[in-house]
């Protein structure tokens, strides 16, 4: 079985960890963190604090701790020429390059602590400077999801930058949703079934063609009442500007 | 039973047909369109083309017509002092002011013809002038969903406000990361699990309290390097506005 460290103690790691633990291809030998609180979690398995103790010896070495730590933690992580992946997104895989055999494990998902997630449908984007390690890699992430990836690190900016607007932007557009509804002593329980529904649409057709609304219909009188309702602030700028968006694409239902 | 005549023939028109159909408290009598061909698909049910032949009696005539055609409709509908509602979130009780007894029945969810949507589940929003009227949408509504809400005009102009937050500009967030997938040779569907567990998180928590990314960190290097990646065009611009906007916000996850 290949050996690995998880380096961290967060969401990533917890489900991560997790989602290793019930397969058969690796074993999780030690998990690293900073708080011997949030080590508590890893039952059963070796744990230490960063900077103390042994660290074990493994195949692989996974970084899963926030963006702005990872070159730090790679650069104290001394391994014997091992393999040393971080988990994210957003951050090059040079930015451990103190390893000579680098790579990147990144599982594209939103994860919350009080939710399981089912890793068999968490889609992993693999790098890696070697083929080897990439092969290693992909043993590894096809052992615990179906969907795996191979996307370099210039690829993985973009798709971390769509990620957040098929996520981040998403989720404030709820947050805007919400709002109207509180200021209106309206539940914001019956919009749930809409954005239940509206994720739901995309595995049925592209949401470009899906696109409905007053802005994809033209309809001036409807665009103008919207925006006397939102008055000038940023809600309405957004209201405005996201409308202008829709209006200048090409395809959309009436 | 109760009586329901249908005006209309869009998806509106035929989610509510099925659902009714199915129930046990109302019967359409009829169903009106503009073309022959749309009214093929209220099998087993009378049906005539609007201006064509005899209107029938019922308790209920339902106008499920697009917003700009409801007032025209309402016009002409010749009604023995029957209860007349239409069903659109974006047009007050008023726009149809020749009946005496009007109201709206607004189902708040995004239909489409591919796909079957559990009625059961979409929220209703009814509202009607008279008391008597209310308590018959109420039955009507309660017979085919779970979720009923008296609101006014008022309040249903802001809920549908929202629901173009919830809604459209969400989808449109998911039309941005597709583009963004497509110029980078990245297949879409590797966001598709991220869309559908960022919804699926409402049930658990606000929104407010789960927003993520770089925006809500204030992490300034993602968000100038994502900056750079979008360019000036509107792209950018949402980024930079709707990052402005979470960044207002006073709650959220780091």
């Amino acid at each position: 079985m290949l050996k690995v460290v998880i380096i961290g103690t967060g969401r990533v790691a917890q489900h991560l960890f997790d989602a290793l633990r019930s397969g058969t291809v690796a074993k999780v030998v030690q998990v690293i963190g900073r708080q011997s609180a949030s080590l508590k979690r890893f039952d059963g398995t070796a744990t230490h604090l960063i900077g103390d103790g042994q660290l074990a010896q493994a195949d692989v070495y996974i970084i899963a701790v926030s963006d702005g730590a990872i070159a730090e933690v790679a650069q104290h992580l001394k391994t014997n020429s091992a393999l040393v992946v971080h988990t994210s997104g957003g951050i090059p895989v040079n930015a451990i390059s103190n390893h000579d055999r680098r790579g990147v494990f990144y599982p594209l998902q939103t994860f919350s602590s009080e939710r399981a997630v089912d890793f068999g449908k968490v889609p992993i984007c693999i790098e890696a400077k070697d083929a080897k390690d990439l092969k290693l890699l992909h043993n590894l992430a096809s052992s615990i999801s179906s969907m795996v990836y191979e996307i370099d690190s210039d690829q993985r900016k973009q798709l971390h930058l769509a990620a957040v607007f098929a996520n981040n932007f998403t989720n404030h557009m709820y947050v805007l949703a919400q709002q109207i509804c509180e200021e209106n002593d309206l539940p914001f329980d019956m919009l749930k079934p809409l954005i239940l529904e509206t994720a739901q649409k995309i595995e049925l057709e592209s949401p470009l063609l899906m696109q409905t609304g007053p802005a994809i219909r033209h309809d001036v009188s409807v665009l103008q009442l919207h925006a006397e309702l939102l008055g000038d602030g940023t809600r309405g700028a957004i209201y405005e500007l996201i409308s202008k968006s829709i209006q200048n694409q090409k395809h959309g239902l009436e």
